[in-house]
């Protein structure tokens, strides 16, 4: 039997809002694994907010996907052929597979996904990528100590939300900024001890009253407005992780820089940025350590399942309109 | 004989640029220092960017100077008398006295000068809180290390030239940032690996040029333009020491802030802010250290003396219009 691949290929790059048309939606037959590769069929794509500036063609922490190339994208799925001796075909692993319904990869390439602990698409959230990136930078960066005041922006999406419970695992006061009623009570059921929403209230003046003593750790998502009213609010020696700013991801003239940078000044407080594979070598520690949490049951995780592989660009819109609670993935194919 | 005293007390608070309007000059008999005080004819004035904003009523590191109160400010001069067991008539003596011929102050509130080392009006400037400044920030903060590419603008003034000269002590590249060809010439004669012309060159471009590994320590006392083009040319895991932003004190609508940012996140770089008196508890350690070097001649100075205490809001002017070179301190009476 010939399998038949089918992939979104980079098209154009996106002025704004990335479009439809800005994808390729091509179709190959499936190639055979070569030497210590895998072939995965996927049954899950990670949509994240990087996505959106792996489309540009300029200078940044990885290079730009390239026109003609499948889209990169975090994936998971299950080994149906396997050249590699780590792995057998039924193996279920996630990794950098592309927006596609069948990816060859090296075996080295992917992890192995227990899902026994989990369902597979946790490891595209909370066991993935996203855990990852909530775990090093609130650890590594943010250094939260016993009793500091951690603010999370973007707290109802994937890294938000295990930012906020680690968070509360280190038995800091954790408030998180999301915009709308829903999201924000899903925020306030993973633990947090405030949300604030932004969609309806008066941020900086919301942040005053949530954090008398000043914000010792932001995690900020977002950028913008919401990273100024934060900078309003920090304590002395604060640390702001830098982690993203998907509201200015899609804007067409210069981003917006935050006006109120000078707090960092007069609070001797620091911003400091990161992306995940900055810590590849650490990578598992943080498994370690997120694994034990779902485990103990002290670390919840949601998914937010779109269906439907060819409705891929329209499901990657959601994630800029903020239509997600939780990790959004895109479920391929029937089970 | 009863000594006059005359001061400049703050009148109102400027919107933009300060104008003579905004402070009073007043006249009244000169006091006699109670216990523990001494009674400082002043000599000099050192005139600072940071005076701008103690005129604003906003919250920041220390508090506003109020209305009716004595302009705030870093003066030297010689003690005339003394009921302090530290100190003696004749003692020059620097410290926080005000913008006025005469201050009462605690003996413990003053910092002895030594004038064989160098000029009275040094302990404003490379001796005094610019040089703690520039150390502080830079050993701190900045952490240069052997090798490193060392970034400083506002290079020219009293702060700049400092850093750079340390930065050059501890073997690094350095490249300064200064406005117009005479501050450029003093820069290089300073030491300075190179010296950036921002009133004539694009900045972006020839950071670039200067720093073709990119910049490991970026110390800024401009803001604006300026701390954009330098985050656009940042190593991995840079430092940017937030220790001023002149080009933006006198706006009035919102600050400009770094619309580059994101250049942190890419680069695991931060930007950390701090001001000299968060290490008011470490002061002997600069002093010490750049009293060596001073000593040892690997450290230079120069002051830009402007006579006439009565001028003093016209010659405050002339640090927002960059006239300065090195630390401009006012003269206060004759010799």
């Amino acid at each position: 039997m010939e399998l038949i691949n089918h992939q979104f290929q980079l098209a154009a790059r996106p002025v704004g809002l990335p479009k439809p048309s800005d994808w390729h939606y091509a179709e190959a037959p499936v190639a055979d694994p070569g030497p210590d590769e895998v072939l995965v069929k996927i049954n899950y794509i990670g949509l994240e907010p990087a996505m959106r500036g792996w489309m540009n063609d300029s200078r940044s922490y990885i290079a730009p996907v390239g026109i003609g190339d499948v889209m990169r994208g975090f994936a998971a799925g299950e080994v149906i052929a396997s050249n590699f001796a780590g792995l057998s075909v039924g193996d279920h692993v996630s990794g950098l597979l592309g927006v596609q319904e069948y990816a060859i990869a090296n075996g080295n390439a992917v992890q192995k996904a227990d899902t026994e602990l989990a369902p597979l698409e946790t490891y595209l959230g909370t066991l993935g990528m996203p855990g990852w990136t909530a775990y090093f930078g609130l650890i590594d960066i943010g250094k939260p100590a016993e009793g500091d005041t951690v603010v999370v922006s973007g707290a109802g999406g994937a890294v938000g939300g295990v930012v906020g419970q680690i968070a509360k695992l280190k038995g800091c006061h954790v408030v998180g900024i999301a915009g709308g009623a829903e999201k924000c009570s899903y925020v306030t059921e993973l633990g947090f001890d405030a949300a604030i929403d932004y969609k309806s209230e008066d941020v900086m003046e919301a942040l005053g009253e949530q954090c008398p003593k000043g914000i010792d750790v932001f995690f900020d998502n977002v950028g913008g407005e919401i990273l100024d009213a934060a900078l309003a609010n920090l304590a002395r020696y604060a640390r702001v992780i830098l982690c993203g700013a998907i509201s200015q991801y899609n804007v067409t003239d210069a981003m917006k820089g935050p006006s109120n940078y000078m707090a960092l000044l007069v609070n001797h407080a620091s911003m400091t940025g990161f992306v995940v594979s900055d810590y590849l070598d650490r990578v598992g520690e943080a498994a370690t350590a997120l694994g034990g949490w779902v485990a103990s049951g002290e670390l919840s995780s949601r998914e937010d399942i779109a269906e439907g592989f060819e409705n891929f660009p329209d499901t990657l819109l959601r994630l800029f309109s903020g239509a997600n609670t939780g990790k959004l993935v895109l479920k391929v194919g029937g089970d």
